[in-house]
């Protein structure tokens, strides 16, 4: 998928929502946990409840990956059943991989050619060589922590060489290994206010921003300083849609937190006059 | 396992070698193939050809995550078998994660808790929320990419705030996270003209040092500028060990391999007075 069809799916879903499926197994509702799969079948609900509202699903891979073998294998059941069911998906490891190239290149054959994910969250500490292994397959993405959600962002995110803060530097220098068909960024709703200058950086590239519901970021604010004349927005939300209720009617639940959420950014997208 | 019982192993082994079981599926010998796991058998063997030698494993996840479920199985049984037979081991997971400590609290479960690992390495760019989770467990450690040993470490690693580079200012505003006892540093060898400054900054802790042998990094130049009175090395070969030879000897090159590196150790520690 390339950035004009991601736009286009998101003209299309009017929405630029991502669910984020960080599915904890201590947090499903437990009449799920007798079923052969339990994170899978909670994924399946949460999928089938959501999918006329979003663009985008995000795994958080440390939720299965924490259960070993058996995570991974639910991990991959819920990507082949996105891939199969929905195939316009964009679908997200939210793995915040990253290591020299050599490794790096296995990291991303296995996310992006044997799982099929459409792209993978990378931590750019470890700079170049661990980053393009990832965008070195057609139709692929790197999604680059630029400025993230957490408390941690400012120990050294923010660290300023002349002017010039780090995660400035990620934007700008990353921006020469890729183009805005491969490479994203993470930019975390928290610091809403950031986004203006950071569009100066980065005027065109699709940036993935969490942090909107249980952390606290304002979606209004989001759209306001980060929407492009394509969008360049996914928003994801993970918490607040897959765990706001934990009955047998979860995933209902879930599709109206998800509707109520394409319904404000509907209103978004139609005052840029996009949709 | 702590700071002074890892260096009590180091002199009982006169080496301060870790093994790095980077055992990727397509490099290892052919004859291999047709068992069961064959990358469990192939570092079954490696292991038992070099633990007289090497005081640490460190398998990259990377090399196992990317075959998927089976991967993963491969990877828990190589650390049990470790864990059972040599149980003096100090085990490290390089697996570079790192995320907002909700989820980050997860993979230390994963790898710490449920895999036994003695150690996470782990990416710094998201600050003390995405590391503190690895070091809550007793007798656990975080191992902290400072200045890593590809290219793309000049990439951001040198970002320079008033003469104080993110690599030195991830070592200073670390070291209040933790101790001596749970906090380890990667500093690679093809930087090893670097460790006298940073023996400045974290003088005792212990430092990872991969990048000897394919990488290039000299051994007598790391233990010259980096070791301690307690050693404070934990320095790491992979494939000049584990992929020396291709053959049906490749066990017994293995551990010849890393005998040749544990001899000149041996002569480093000696020359302290360590052993």
């Amino acid at each position: 998928m390339d950035h004009l069809q991601l736009f286009n799916n998101i003209v299309q879903k009017k929405s630029f929502l991502c669910v984020g499926l960080d599915s904890e197994i201590e947090k499903i509702p437990s009449f799920l946990k007798k079923l052969k799969d339990p994170l899978f079948e909670f994924n399946k609900r949460i999928i089938d409840a959501t999918h006329e509202y979003t663009v985008a699903y995000k795994p958080n891979v440390a939720f299965y990956e924490s259960l070993g073998a058996e995570g991974w294998l639910s991990l991959e059941a819920t990507v082949k059943y996105i891939r199969k069911k929905y195939p316009e998906m964009f679908i997200i490891a939210d793995a915040k991989r990253g290591d020299i190239g050599n490794t790096s290149r296995l990291y991303a054959k296995g996310f992006l050619e044997n799982m099929q994910f459409d792209a993978v969250t990378v931590a750019p500490y470890m700079g170049e060589d661990s980053v393009t292994p990832f965008i070195s397959y057609t139709d692929k993405w790197a999604i680059l922590l630029a400025l993230t959600s957490n408390r941690g962002a400012d120990d050294f995110q923010y660290h300023d060489e002349d002017g010039i803060k780090l995660f400035e530097r990620v934007l700008t220098v990353s921006q020469k290994w890729g183009s805005v068909d491969n490479l994203m960024y993470v930019v975390g709703a928290t610091r809403a206010e950031m986004l203006k200058d950071i569009r100066k950086i980065v005027p065109d590239h699709f940036l993935l921003i969490p942090g909107i519901g249980a952390q606290g970021g304002s979606l209004k604010e989001v759209a306001k300083y980060g929407m492009t004349n394509k969008c360049g927005l996914l928003v994801n939300s993970s918490r607040g849609i897959i765990f706001a209720d934990n009955t047998e009617s979860f995933a209902k639940v879930a599709g109206e937190k998800a509707r109520e959420i394409q319904q404000e950014m509907e209103c978004y997208l139609s005052e840029r006059n996009l949709i």
